[in-house]
């Protein structure tokens, strides 16, 4: 049987800040998807099928299936964002201005690349052989705190449109960052910007949709 | 007086990785622009002005001054050079094909998220800390050999076109990334195919613009 329409595969875990991203995006542009788990306390992103699709033994990996029946694999949170963007222009996720382009992307960028890399699994593992416990949650809370403030210190002087109320490829980052904070217990009370605009997101089907706590792979407390 | 095209400076250090991968897409889109150091090694990118300009107190920033008077300023080495592509469209950095783009900036996503951020100075001061010199150097190595494994596993596998030849973002991470490599003693035996792409890269103009022994504040040995 032949397809007319792209087919999309996730591949996420539930718990994942940069598959969370995706999956922001993937409900604002009402794209439907197949999800498929990949464990990582059991480690299957390092098993010879996960590392085909990635080498760099990461979540999320986006398979795309089209159909002239040539399967397609993307990986990096931001790149498979921006490549959806491309592919489905109907629901907008950038400001046209291309200056606020550029800011939108610059704040997803201080999460993806200047937080949530130095607070993943594999680095605070890392950590913790070197120093304890403590010496693993003061370095997030350190890599964390100090995005943070770099953030707040940008939306307070130059507030992304409509009050930093329109949903970019930030926004998803900065749920599933805020999350991770708290799991690091770092003080929020500093960024009232950051948790203003949590509250305005988390509200949002999108958001709903995309949440650790409702997805097929969700392990329940 | 008034201008009639938008003026561009960048904030840098000769040895920043990422301030490198800007010069490379500046020089090759043949964009003119004023350099100003920020001298990482006495903190000046956490002086008060450069932290206005850039929160996070990293280098790169590009200031783009228009014609219309406003000034703008953008932070995060990708994000400028996407921008700079789209306001310089003539000299293509990517290909024409969506899927093939999106492995461009994948590879480059890998670098710039996956390696850099674990290697970067402050990072490398705070594993220090918890550990030795020797465990600095450890860890150092273990982050650019587990992404550069990856990558040669990537292009290995799946070729960029042209036999890896046609410059994108990726190659602007990627010189500069191996240039870190060798200052932590990376072995670099196991990726003929990424020394290649440096091999080829390394004598175009572009390349011999941006590299860090040709800069206003490079510093001779």
């Amino acid at each position: 049987m032949s397809t007319t329409k792209p087919k999309f595969t996730l591949y996420s875990f539930w718990r994942s800040s940069s598959a969370w991203r995706v999956r922001v995006i993937l409900a604002l542009k009402g794209i439907e998807y197949t999800y498929v788990a990949v464990p990582l306390l059991e480690k299957k992103q390092a098993s010879a099928e996960a590392t085909g699709r990635n080498p760099m033994q990461q979540v999320p990996t986006l398979q795309v299936d089209m159909p002239d029946g040539t399967t397609h694999f993307i990986n990096q949170s931001l790149v498979i964002i921006d490549f959806l963007d491309a592919m489905v222009p109907e629901v907008p996720i950038y400001s046209k201005d291309p200056f606020v382009k550029a800011y939108e992307q610059e704040l997803a960028h201080d999460i993806a690349s200047g937080i949530q890399p130095l607070q993943n699994l594999n680095v605070l593992a890392d950590v913790q052989k070197l120093g304890d416990e403590e010496a693993k949650m003061a370095w997030a809370r350190k890599a964390i705190t100090k995005g943070l403030v770099a953030l707040e210190a940008k939306l307070t002087a130059k507030p992304l449109p409509n009050n930093n109320k329109d949903i970019s490829p930030f926004h998803a980052c900065l749920l599933p960052q805020l999350y991770n904070a708290r799991r690091f217990s770092v003080d929020l009370a500093p960024f009232p910007t950051l948790l203003a605009i949590e509250e305005h997101c988390k509200v949002l089907p999108a958001f709903i949709a995309a949440d650790p706590a409702n997805q097929p792979d969700t392990e329940k407390p």
